[in-house]
């Protein structure tokens, strides 16, 4: 299935699904108001959810309509819990030398990870208004999973069979505040403003062998300003989500709805590009000597979008954002 | 006005008022089903829960009853964020020697905080299930500040005129696993389960003088199995509320009832005692040469009661819980 939330004002808005070639859709608050109502109440309503997608692709549902990602919110606007890992390793590494920042300790074997604000989140072709271009302004692709209840304690594999729903995710991000907090030991928080997304979420079923070993194996197309980026492939995630969902149920338990993020998706291959400004920027240091590569600068657009390995579109959509000055910003 | 939340099994609870005198209460639904709704519609149910409260108080509220902590949640249940500064530095640098961590940089002129966990909290009375007693577990008595919408960008000043109501917080602590997070730099996750709060949620005119400078100028009393452990001053945070709330504020808006926490209260002085085991623990290291206390054992219960500078009990009511083992806990 695929599921996505119409903007309506509310806080968790209204619950949509897309047809699988992401044309049109239709409204399914008759069987659950919003999708975060449907992820608690999964088990109820997945088999009513799939009788409406079976007549929505059919051509049959009644008040179908054209979709149209424009008058989307996130698929959550708000979720009980955003946790972004650093799964892929590559990207992990490249960073400390990025921010001057010591090694990780044990980073090849237990997972990192960040408690994001989770309460306001950009839908995928907001603005997003930052204080100033000074800050940094950076994007990153990723990877993610909603996931249902999860017990306290869960082990790697069970969790895995907790993910409902993968989502493609931009962590937006402020470069010049991230150093210091991480030599604060408490973590990002300046450094990390409201987080966007594509604007279908889908069941893992969606993606069919490009759901593997917990993994989303697919490339991840970045445009800055029209311009190729990169399109780095999810394979490479050195944790899988399983891994990364019971670490963040090590000593809590997880609602459902709660989103785990992979962190930017990164190869090692330099010819794939990068998912974020500050990874190529580290790289034109270490390959060419010098940085090259400044950051966002208000006006700038980014457009992140997910593809099969044939090349095919994938079921995400699209995010594209532009940055602005928030109101009141110098 | 004295606020609280009767546990009814949804996810925000049914609004109540509490009398002044902290013994009966009353529905306030009419007005507000929850207090996360009425922080959000703040302006105009502030007058109407005003004349109810001053019914209440009056013994003239239709349908009052006894007030019942043990029936309460968390008078927020969950919260847009949850976001936790460490305002108070004396317990900052001895938690540096405790965790033998690095200097935190500009630690007396830039406030840390770190983004919690907000969809799950604990009610001023309920057990709190951890995994294991190996893991170090500590209590941390803390202030805190349920804040209205904060724009983002908001100065000190105008961010301290946010506050809606102060509240009273047990930040639970796994000590064995706060160093290795703080050492990622990504920040406390797994050293950092459900936040419990005292039943009682004020407005800041409830506290009189003792609401002052943006800084809560009580007591707080802790005891550990019954025994005294500490009543430091919360007078003594090197930032204010409104410090605390603009640090968060720099880089994204905050939305209505966001709650931000002093960190564990401190004092210099070291007959104050502490407001968690850690601190203790690296005192007994300093002062005498070696650890003598160890951190809590399942079954251990912990107390943290706010008082008055003249002893009189404090609005937010008892914080009383005990840790047990989590189901399926070794």
């Amino acid at each position: 299935m695929k599921l996505a939330t119409l903007r309506d004002g509310s806080l968790d808005g209204q619950l949509l699904l897309v047809s699988r070639d992401g044309q049109r859709a239709v409204r399914a608050g008759a069987i659950a108001p919003s999708l975060i109502e449907a992820l608690r109440r999964w088990d109820e309503v997945q088999a009513p959810l799939g009788e409406l997608y079976a007549a929505l692709n059919a051509g049959s549902a009644p008040g179908a309509f054209d979709f149209d990602p424009a008058a989307c919110t996130a698929p959550l606007p708000r979720a009980p819990q955003w946790l972004d890992g650093s799964a892929f390793l590559n990207h992990g590494r490249l960073m400390e030398q990025a921010f001057n920042t010591p090694p990780i300790p044990l980073f090849d074997s237990v997972p990192v990870m960040y408690q994001g604000a989770s309460d306001d989140f950009l839908g995928p072709l907001d603005d997003v208004p930052l204080p100033s271009e000074a800050d940094g302004i950076d994007f990153e692709g990723e990877f993610g999973v909603v996931t249902g209840p999860v017990p306290m304690g869960v082990s790697p594999e069970a969790a895995l069979a907790c993910v409902r729903l993968v989502v493609q995710v931009n962590d937006w991000s402020l470069r010049a505040l991230g150093p210091h907090e991480m030599k604060t030991g408490f973590g990002f928080l300046q450094a990390k403003p409201s987080t966007a997304f594509a604007p279908v979420a889908v069941t893992p079923d969606e993606l069919g062998s490009a759901w593997r070993d917990g993994r989303v194996q697919m490339q991840l197309n970045v445009l800055w300003n029209g311009e190729r980026f990169g399109e780095p492939h999810g394979g490479e995630m050195n944790f899988h989500f399983g891994q990364l969902i019971a670490h963040a149920a090590r000593t809590r338990r997880l609602t459902a709805g709660t989103i785990v993020g992979s962190g930017t998706v990164s190869n090692v291959a330099r010819s794939a590009g990068s998912a974020c400004i500050a990874e190529r920027r580290v790289i034109e240091k270490i390959d060419q000597g010098e940085i090259r590569t400044g950051f966002m600068a208000f006006g700038d657009r980014v457009r992140l979008q997910a593809c099969f390995e044939d090349g095919q579109a994938g079921p995400f959509g699209m995010i594209d954002q532009r940055v602005v000055p928030a109101t009141g910003a110098p």
